[in-house]
């Protein structure tokens, strides 16, 4: 915690997850509890990350919340909760007679900024409230669990308090304390890991993924089905093939799980789709590549919009980017095609060209960003990166 | 049964049937058992309809077949199963000192032709099974229960050995004898019932329903539970509501199982795709339809193919294809957009098409044929309408 002139300053990143087993659906919508557990895989935040800066004064008036540089309502209850709940813990950490300078009653001003677009099924949110609790709890002086209150602010992001390989347990309890985010391993536990974003779409998705879960609880038996006979079952197969580093078990699991996903989004009434005609091409792709090498070298996953998440081992990624590149050929500026982690270019051998590329379509993936697993948030101790200013207001707009 | 020249000939035509429960896996492959009970709507032949002529002669040296115009191998499973299926009817039938002149164990001649595209998620295979058992069992002298006959050739088929709204049982027998078709109401139960197809794409299916729902049974934990635990409910629920003409109970169930069997085809690994970018525009924009008026007055159901089945009541048949006149205009030839039987043009209101016409797609129905419900099987007496001539060949090809 930084001070300046009365004022405490505090910047944070916090990481992206993609769920590998996924949650869907609340049996608590106040709380934010899920009705299964899920377990996800935390992306490194050299690629994606949100920033978030804290700050607390006496001299503020109100609460105040700018997002990638434009000022949103801070009376939102998602925020409250999360600033309650911290304040909440901070209280309980200090006792009545603590001396500390931080009045808790001060107002706070939050900026927050996403380097990747926001709500195109990239868990922009999962990022933002796990990096507002991580720059409050620091603020305040906070310390251990705090992904029962990230999960206040979103439920997935929970999961982005932890680096590597991490469980959101469902839990028991209707107060939602056992409902809490578990590293299963950290992210240098299978260092060959890479991950590749395929980008189809910035648009805004249809329904939101908290409309859309809790229409698909209210409607869909096949949802409620899998939360408790399927999932259960899924999450100790899964744990143990990332415990083994079994990738043919993790890649099959995987896939089956976000199909499972988007089918229980298919029988929700009316039904919600997040996955439009590219996303069906980048399955078909991936089951053909794995077919043609008779074993699972790529693993696709989708969140609630039609981007790819494409899990893969290290000595794979050049030949898959390389037909990625003759199946979606790049409309234009063809560099900027592959972002991230260098990839070097190979030939592809021509029967692997024949037997995976179909009709090629190009512009039908905007890029591909190639990324691995990484650590939980992280706290940025050089002042530069503050997104507040000495006055406690934006130092940019985006 | 006609003869001429020592061979006995027969025509029927048999109609297309379209589930609203459907059926998607078989618990035995060889007998076509289905793992859940079905129900379907017949429709009319006016507008789509297969007609086959069979007939058998002491002259022919073997069993012939051919489809739309062209001969195919006779000597498939499905087709022998039927055959052999009549044959053991018509002996039973007989008794060993029959004097019938038509021996059973003459060659059979076989032609049929559809009056729409094959394999396109039309169920042609229903009606060509269901005309095939109907010609063939008329040839023989068989009557009854032949919806067992026809299950043997495709599954589907034995409904469509009846007119109107029908239920094919998926019976308890390990031999299957109870596994039949069952009319729940004649095609006048409902007069004012309506059914529009909209032809999305002619391509042949991706996979085809045999393999498809094979592989559905194998790998989908889903279709499984749909099975066992959900389409019980549904199918009385969906007899209630035909029996009381409740189009509101009847819509809403029509649609949440269309899209229940197609989260089991995405549920299934790798997963299966009927529905494509077009399908799913025809399905917001029948719910932007019904939540317009404030109640269903549309229902989809899609079968294994992108193509949409809707239904409708007379009433509303007008203002709905004018709708789908303005959300897909006509590529070309415009007079061609609608078939079958006759839609007043209507004058659409302009808040109507404010709140319900998104983004028009123009070309992407190609056309709307309109029906209704129509009767079972029918015998054509008129010897112009045989598909074999005199000398047991084809009169003419496609």
């Amino acid at each position: 915690m930084a001070e300046e002139r009365g004022m405490a300053l505090v910047t944070c990143t916090a990481p992206v997850n993609i769920a590998v087993i996924k949650y869907w659906g609340k049996r608590d919508t106040e709380l934010i509890l899920p009705i299964n557990s899920s377990l996800s895989v935390t992306l490194h935040q050299d690629q994606l990350r949100t920033t978030t800066t804290a700050a607390a004064s006496r001299d503020f008036t109100e609460d105040r919340l700018w997002l990638n540089g434009e000022e949103v309502d801070a009376a939102q209850p998602r925020l409250q909760a999360c600033l309650r709940e911290v304040r909440r813990l901070a209280r309980k950490r200090r006792g009545d007679d603590d001396p500390s300078p931080l009045n808790l009653s001060y107002k706070v001003h939050v900026a927050s900024e996403n380097n990747f677009p926001t709500a195109a099924g990239l868990a922009s949110s999962a990022a933002g409230y796990a990096c507002l609790v991580s720059a409050l709890a620091r603020l305040y002086g906070v310390e251990g669990e705090l992904s029962e209150v990230a999960r206040r602010g979103s439920g997935s992001a929970c999961r982005s308090m932890l680096g590597g390989f991490v469980q959101w347990h469902r839990g028991e309890r209707p107060d939602g304390r056992d409902s809490v985010a578990q590293q299963l391993a950290p992210e240098t536990h299978w260092p060959e890991l890479r991950v590749l974003i395929l980008v189809v779409s910035g648009e805004k998705k249809a329904v939101g993924s908290t409309a859309g879960m809790q229409s698909s609880v209210d409607t869909s038996p096949l949802l409620k089905y899998r939360a408790e006979a399927v999932v259960p079952e899924r999450l100790s197969r899964m744990a143990r093939h990332i415990q083994e580093r079994d990738f043919e078990g993790f890649g099959q699991l995987t896939m089956q799980d976000s199909n499972q996903f988007h089918a229980t989004c298919l029988d929700t009434f009316p039904p919600i789709f997040y996955l439009n005609d590219v996303s069906r091409a980048i399955i078909a792709l991936a089951h053909r590549y794995n077919a043609h090498h008779g074993r699972t070298k790529v693993a696709y996953t989708f969140d609630a919009g039609p981007n790819a998440v494409i899990f893969a081992l290290e000595d794979t990624v050049p030949e898959f980017v390389a037909v990625l590149r003759r199946s979606f050929p790049p409309a234009s500026n063809g560099d900027q095609f592959l972002r991230g982690l260098p990839v070097a270019p190979v030939a592809l051998p021509e029967e692997l060209v024949a037997a995976v590329v179909a009709e090629p379509v190009p512009g039908a993936v905007r890029y591909v960003l190639h990324t691995q697993p990484g650590p939980g948030p992280q706290l940025l101790r050089d002042p530069e990166r503050h997104l507040l200013g000495a006055d406690g207001l934006p130092r940019r707009t985006a």
